[in-house]
């Protein structure tokens, strides 16, 4: 299992969001394109569905190297043997879910305001993730935190912080310049023409920004 | 934790079926009445709520010593450290959950045909719901497996069978006179004017109803 510290790109593939595409032909795609790792999200799926969908993703990530990382289900994501698990504000605690999970497997949570990240990243995850940075159909609910907050987060939090929420290639230049080294997209890879070649954009982008603060080199 | 085959009386306290009740004070009803095991099953809830919902009831049936199963989700049974868990068809298999509950605690499975149910009781579970018995509106996909089969399930299955899917006090003695045992109900409990007294009354049918054959003596 890598560490979250070695991901600049998340490409979450989200089933609803992907339409009829092949979760397997996007997660190639992406691996192929430069994605660190991989999340499988299907909001409405069975059990029996999400582990199916993971063993398949699985088949692809495991030769690549890249973790694979169920949203939401502890259950599913040992069950199905995949890489870790990542939680929601209403999902289940990160201690439990390393509970079931056991050691070596990843644990990554949402936030979506600073007080949240804090408290996510006190409870222990290997990663947290922040945002929306813009408004996203995908959580409609969230509205966006905005660009102003993410160097604060990331100074505040001891673990990775993971940007997301509306990132694509035209707007993630004004996220790395607000201070983000790690980004996660679901639209932005599995809604796109040529996915690999989105992929490989956004990691091109994102491992090419100039930094200049001595304290992130 | 009680054995299964102690059980005659299974209520099941379900999130929607119960609309404004609390689903603390059905379970101290159906505690008072007779239940010999409770379940929380809340589809539509998150996490958090199912946890925090869980640990009300948790409560109230661990002084009462009734096992308090979850519906659905072995990482949420886990997690609240309730008695166990109960698995649909497209749930989790039951020896993931029973990797994931560890020793001690109770796993049911669902079944809606005499196949599903001897394909069921060979995973192991502890017992085997089967059902729908007559047509339900919490299960409207199901049909109904009817009366007929029932006894061919007890004796085809292991575990104990509790048979589910529209029994109350009214349809109760056509579902005992068919060999059933144990039963589970929803509507007959949660929507009932006076759940104590109609959990009272289930039970008073289930334990006083002659059994003639030898075999079941």
């Amino acid at each position: 299992v890598t560490s979250c510290f070695a991901w600049k790109l998340y490409v979450i593939l989200d089933r609803d969001a992907a339409e009829d595409r092949d979760l397997a032909d996007l997660a190639a795609a992406a691996i192929r394109g430069g994605a660190d790792a991989l999340q499988l999200r299907d909001k409405t799926g069975s059990a029996r569905r999400v582990m199916a969908q993971a063993a398949r993703l699985l088949a692809i990530t495991r030769p690549a190297g890249i973790p694979l990382i169920i949203n939401d289900r502890a259950d599913l994501a040992r069950a199905a043997g995949a890489d870790g698990v990542h939680l929601g504000q209403d999902d289940l605690p990160v201690a439990e879910a390393r509970a079931i999970l056991g050691a070596g497997r990843l644990i990554g949570k949402s936030s979506h305001s600073l007080d949240q990240a804090m408290a996510a990243g006190a409870e222990g995850p290997d990663y947290v993730g922040f945002g929306p940075v813009f408004p996203t159909p995908t959580k409609p609910d969230y509205g966006s935190v905005g660009l102003d907050l993410i160097s604060r987060v990331i100074s505040a939090v001891r673990v990775p912080v993971v940007c997301i929420g509306g990132i694509d290639l035209a707007t993630l230049p004004q996220v790395l310049a607000s201070g983000a080294e790690r980004v996660a997209v679901v639209r932005a890879v599995c809604k796109t023409a040529d996915p690999e070649a989105a992929t490989r954009a956004l990691k091109h982008q994102l491992t090419q920004f100039p930094r200049a603060s001595p304290t992130r080199i």
